[in-house]
């Protein structure tokens, strides 16, 4: 059925599983397009350009800015983020879905933008903070000091769960690959966003009986 | 997590695999509810007062009414048909859901009532009218004139087809019935369904890290 694509905004605190959903979804689904994000950090050792993210400069960055060529942008701990607009837009023309992987802040700007009618928002809690501490440690990349930060930052993100479309506890991630399937498959079949059904009732009620 | 159950609204014209659909959610999850619908028209051989109807008389129907007792009611060629409000109401505060097998009459009915905020209602179309109508013969219970008169009302039925949630084309009845787990699934799961998830991360917060 003709539709247009869909901006899946996938949101939740550092370690509650968001990334391994992410992938499990495209993998699953592989007419998803991910938003890479565009950003003016520098790469870290084995970050791919154009797929990890889109590494920039902070000039055209701004510039990109300026040109209304940014969905949702912000600055996290001096350097700049963003979603580049195109790439969602070709999407949606052509019926895909786009899934981002931001934080609270880039939600409430996409929902903000005159594409907010196509969103679909869900927000992944961790069962428990001590389980989400847990999980941090165990990639055993950060100091003490680090986790407390995401920990911080963590708590903040979680505060803005009542924002969102649908809120999932992620206890177990097959379960909430599950969840989301059901919730991209149904959302896709909702009324309004089968831009098709009214030509499909029209042929319907028209054919030779 | 702690909610209210769904009023799940399933219609579409005769033929179109609404029973089979019905009959397969129910088998798929035994805490969904079907509503039982009241008539006063007499029992066909082998209709179950209770199970296929609750079988009554047109005063204790019109009492009903006067009571407020029915969430929806209509007249079809003469005989009353109505949802009993009270199965309904006790399975919403317990969390379940309740499955009605009504027309666009009754969708109508129950959207604008007092539980209207708690409808998800789907409208299941035909692949094509030729192939509803092979299907209604295909039964071999009904004479062609009945025929005439059951593809007439199955129009008028699908002309009612944008005031539902959710409209599918049942091509293929198993991925008809996929997509109408994927629907309730993600309908259970919207965060404006599910009045325990403040009470979750508030605890979530104030636990012990």
């Amino acid at each position: 059925m003709e539709r247009t694509g869909l901006l899946i905004i996938l949101s939740s605190p550092s370690g509650a599983g968001k990334s391994t959903l992410a992938r499990r979804l495209m993998q699953w689904d592989d007419s998803l397009s991910f938003s890479v994000s565009a950003t003016t950090r520098p790469p870290r050792p084995g970050e791919l350009d154009g797929q990890h993210y889109h590494f920039t400069t902070p000039a055209e960055f701004r510039d990109q800015v300026a040109g209304d060529q940014m969905l949702e942008h912000a600055e996290v701990f001096g350097n700049l983020y963003g979603s580049p607009r195109a790439p969602v837009e070709i999407a949606m023309r052509a019926g895909r879905d786009t899934l981002f992987d931001v934080d609270w802040q880039g939600g409430q700007q996409i929902r903000a933008s005159a594409l907010g009618g196509h969103v679909v928002s869900i927000f992944v809690l961790p069962p428990s903070l001590p389980e989400l501490e847990r999980r941090l440690r165990s990639r055993g990349q950060d100091s003490d000091e680090v986790i407390v930060g995401r920990m911080a930052k963590s708590r903040a993100e979680i505060s803005h769960w009542a924002e969102y479309d649908y809120v999932l506890v992620n206890d177990d991630l097959d379960q909430t690959e599950a969840d989301l399937r059901a919730i991209l498959t149904a959302e896709r079949l909702r009324r309004d966003r089968c831009a098709g059904l009214g030509a499909f009732v029209k042929q319907l009620m028209e054919g030779q009986e």
